[in-house]
């Protein structure tokens, strides 16, 4: 590098907004991987103030039974719309419906001064859309509650400040990305007479249009990462929601527009794209040639189109599809909390999480506790009884169990004896169903516990959404880890946790892991559950195995939202 | 953040390695995007040492005519090899081909002790072997003259030192990504009583097996950044080269092997796999399990293919393909130094760079010069003129032009009327064979150039690859840019150049290449060439039209080669 090479950085620069230092924040936290969180995940009214839970409730009431006024977008004069609470009342909430053309048009229409108004200006009018969002969090909590069937506070917080904080994460990366590349730059190679100088500028330009879409279980929280990281590096978004959960990406739409509007920008670079059940408006938006990026949460099938036929043309394709998430019980020193920190993650949301447990591998000679051998059936009754003691109460049960989302959840729960059946297995706890003591049309149903040998690899290789878990048992803990292993490589799994006191244990676990793809917990045994990742510290997915081709909020998952265009000339 | 959180990132400690500074400077390049170059260009005696030209080419010539004995991997029991240079001499170096199954288990057994040394260590690693191949530099530009036939002089230094810095910028690009990543950090959340604290350890993995496919015209130069990017990354590379090109690759990975044994990994870690011509072995290789990773140069049909299987098949599949490389000229202030820089770019290597100009539009009615106003046909006149010049002579002309590759690029320098009728255009320059001095038996061709218009889109949208060049008449500067940037943006490009002495039109022509996605480089008159691009600073291509789905080497080039792997646990 010579004296004259100068370097010029202004992607880097403070602008004097009031969002500068939010960004910077979350920019040395996500280099750290610490703990950080801009938005308070407790409903308490001493955080969000004492009127703030009945005025969202208020709001997501006034929501209700009308159409949906709030948005911008290209319409066509349909409206579609059949949300039904998975605790029984109707929504009745009435969408304008897209017409695709005009509204791909105004998208690409869009883009130009969003583009030209560089990372950092982008990054601080999101962070203030999050902020405006946050506000919401009650409101789009009811909403998270009444279409994925979440209890009430998980619904607030994984549908509220958690997902937003997963969108800051994701504006934080991808200006992390964007502000490596130097505006401009004198460019200056020694020769034999004068150097030859040129002077480079370089301009981050986005891929398209970004297609989300979104899934059922986590409207927001699943949606918000691709939603953010496309909008940060200068893309359009159309997002498609679930049809069984628009509501909360409606009022996400019409906030994120509001912010833009205020900001100057094109409120159409983010866009709503309902959808009647049965449509198929997420495939024809995937084929259209504007759409450059496609962020998806959903089943296998389709995933693995939009991977094949996206990048067949030239798309950036994210995808988070199904797996077979796994615990290893090999001993543990405390078998209380550790039955009752697996007996909640069963539980919560009754097993409808993409990360909640499924398979439970354990020698079937049993385990070492701190009380004493027990054995396979003994753990199986155990962990059952621990179940039974977190969700006995219905009243209280309710607030984990949440409500069973789609007739495919109630089906699995319902035939669990003849899933038992035809692995060559018993149930070892049943599920119960839950009378729900407000919403009595609710399905609820506790986690139900079903005991095989590991050679019944036919029945727990596949993904059992809901709330029913595997005990399998095997030869000893090195077939445990062998098996998660080999499982996990072939169907993919998005967490995975191992009791151990031995350290060598803890050791193969780790490599094991790491040969897997997917990320360990070790011992958990308090408030904090394999189900759960921090943003800013916890990778949400890896995407080194089947299960995700991408995690919350690596580089990878922002390297491809953006280009570099390069203009030199000789100075 | 709070002052308990801790993070350690031991990855980007200092080694003691002599190599540190070497990659600390190479970083600083990156980041700063400035001039650098670790590897001199020039093959001078001064710079290379006065025995080092004939030392070269004797090692060279010790090749010849015999098996490749230098290689370690998993082979079955043939060998392959029938190169055959474009200069006339056959090679007659036979190669050991690999057992693919074997092959693959033995780079998968490589893989773990690479992983875990960690990216600095590899980085370190793979830096003396940059250096090696530095100091084989005559030894693989003779190969590389001698299978691509590139002239000599490209061919060391393209062939040689510029893919030696190539290397080293996509090593320095995958530390860079990888060294954001901290090796282990003490989480601690705040609560109400003590604060949950976690140790959160991030493993670096690599994908697994990367398999590079080699092209014929650059087969060091386009395979260079793929193979150090996966293998900085902790990968197992395996590299299919062209079947008329291998000796370059060979020398490349017998010295890869030899600074893997000498700094106690397992060679087999890289593995050569030449094929018999016709033989489908990237094909078979592609389809493998154990492949990840693709790296692939070459033609648009099997790129395309890898691109939609690969994505099926949950593999990272890096592609450069073909496009239409374009020159925009509106008007210029230095007409001879315009025509002589355009003349060079045309005629280097005979326009077989996947970075030659291929489009010139400019106005029918003509440009405004230094010289006067020129007519399109004064224009065309002169640009031959140009070309005739600088190739005038046979004896300088073949250390320009090389020789003609293969016969699909003598067939149509051969057919120059056929291609100008077909497309209603005329000839303004023809292509003229060169007979070169010293190999009688190689073709080499001065470029030819056809007029058309505006209108003859179905001959100009098709790369015509070799020294044919299109003249094309349009009704002025803005319809040149309107049709620049749509044909690029459908049937991609590698390069663009402009010449105007208008800043408007630049600004405009700006604007355009961005809207393509493809680089820009205005009023090209000296000693800088649009085909040529520089490690640290310029990106090659964009990744943003067809061309092309990466850059070397920017960020997605390398994010996608590794996942983090998280293990946490309470402390």
């Amino acid at each position: 590098m010579t004296a004259a090479d100068q370097t010029t950085a202004s992607a880097e620069t403070s602008t004097g907004s009031k969002f500068d230092s939010v960004l910077d924040d979350a920019l040395a936290a996500l280099a750290g991987r610490t703990y950080f969180s801009r938005y308070p995940e407790s409903p308490s009214p001493r955080v969000y103030g004492e009127t703030a839970a009945a005025q969202g409730l208020s709001a997501y009431e006034g929501r209700l039974g009308k159409p949906f006024e709030g948005l911008q977008g290209a319409f066509d004069d349909t409206t579609v719309g059949d949300e039904v609470s998975p605790y029984g009342p109707t929504l009745g909430v009435a969408y304008p419906h897209l017409d695709v053309d005009a509204a791909m048009a105004a998208a690409t229409d869009a883009i130009p001064a969003w583009r030209d108004a560089g990372p950092r200006r982008r990054a601080l009018v999101l962070i203030e859309a999050l902020d405006a969002l946050n506000k919401q969090s009650f409101e789009i909590g009811n909403a998270v509650h009444h279409t994925s069937g979440q209890p009430f506070v998980m619904a607030f917080q994984a549908g509220g400040p958690q997902a937003q904080d997963r969108g800051l994460e994701a504006v934080a990366a991808a200006y992390a990305e964007q502000s490596r590349v130097p505006e401009s730059v004198t460019w200056e190679k020694p020769g034999k007479g004068e150097p030859l100088r040129m002077q480079k500028d370089y301009r981050i330009v986005p891929r398209g249009v970004a297609l989300v879409v979104g899934c059922n279980t986590f409207p927001t929280w699943n949606a918000y990462p691709g939603i953010f990281a496309s909008l940060a590096t200068g893309n359009a978004v159309v997002i498609k929601p679930h049809p069984r959960a628009i509501l909360p990406l409606a009022i996400t739409v019409e906030t994120l527009q509001q912010t833009l509007s205020d900001n100057g920008f094109d409120p159409k670079l983010v866009q709503l794209a309902p959808e009647a059940d049965g449509e198929g408006l997420a495939k024809t938006l995937a084929e259209r040639d504007e759409v450059k990026i496609i962020d998806y949460t959903g089943g296998p099938t389709f995933g693995a189109w939009l991977e094949r036929e996206g990048a067949a043309r030239g798309q950036q394709v994210y995808t988070e599809k199904a797996g077979v998430n796994t615990v290893v019980v090999d001993s543990t020193d405390n078998v209380r909390a550790m039955l009752g920190n697996l007996a909640f993650s069963l539980s919560l949301y009754s097993g409808q999480m993409c990360t909640t447990p499924q398979n439970i591998y354990l020698p079937k000679d049993g385990i070492d506790t701190d009380e004493g051998h027990l054995s396979f059936e003994e753990f199986g009754a155990k962990l059952g009884g621990a179940i039974g003691k977190l969700t006995g109460e219905d009243e209280k049960a309710v607030e984990i169990l949440g409500a069973t989302v789609n007739d495919d959840v109630r089906a699995r729960a319902g035939s669990l004896d003849k899933i038992a059946s035809d692995a060559g297995g018993s149930v070892v706890a049943d599920t119960r169903q839950v009378t729900h003591p407000k919403y009595p049309d609710a399905v609820v149903r506790t986690p139900g516990l079903i005991g095989v040998g590991v050679e019944a690899q036919g029945a727990y290789t596949t993904e059992q959404f809901g709330p029913v878990t595997f005990l399998i048992g095997t030869d000893g803990t090195d077939q445990s880890l062998s098996t998660f292993r080999d499982t996990v490589r072939k169907h993919g799994a998005m967490t995975a946790s191992v009791y151990s006191t031995d350290e060598a244990v803890l050791d193969k676990a780790r490599d094991a892991a790491m040969d897997a793809g997917v990320a360990l917990s070790e011992n958990l045994l308090g408030q904090v559950f394999v189900n759960q990742t921090a943003a800013f510290s916890d990778y949400h997915g890896t995407g080194a195995n089947p299960a995700a081709n991408a995690a919350y909020a690596d580089s990878a998952f922002v390297a491809g939202r953006f280009r570099v265009i390069t203009a030199r000339r000789h100075v």
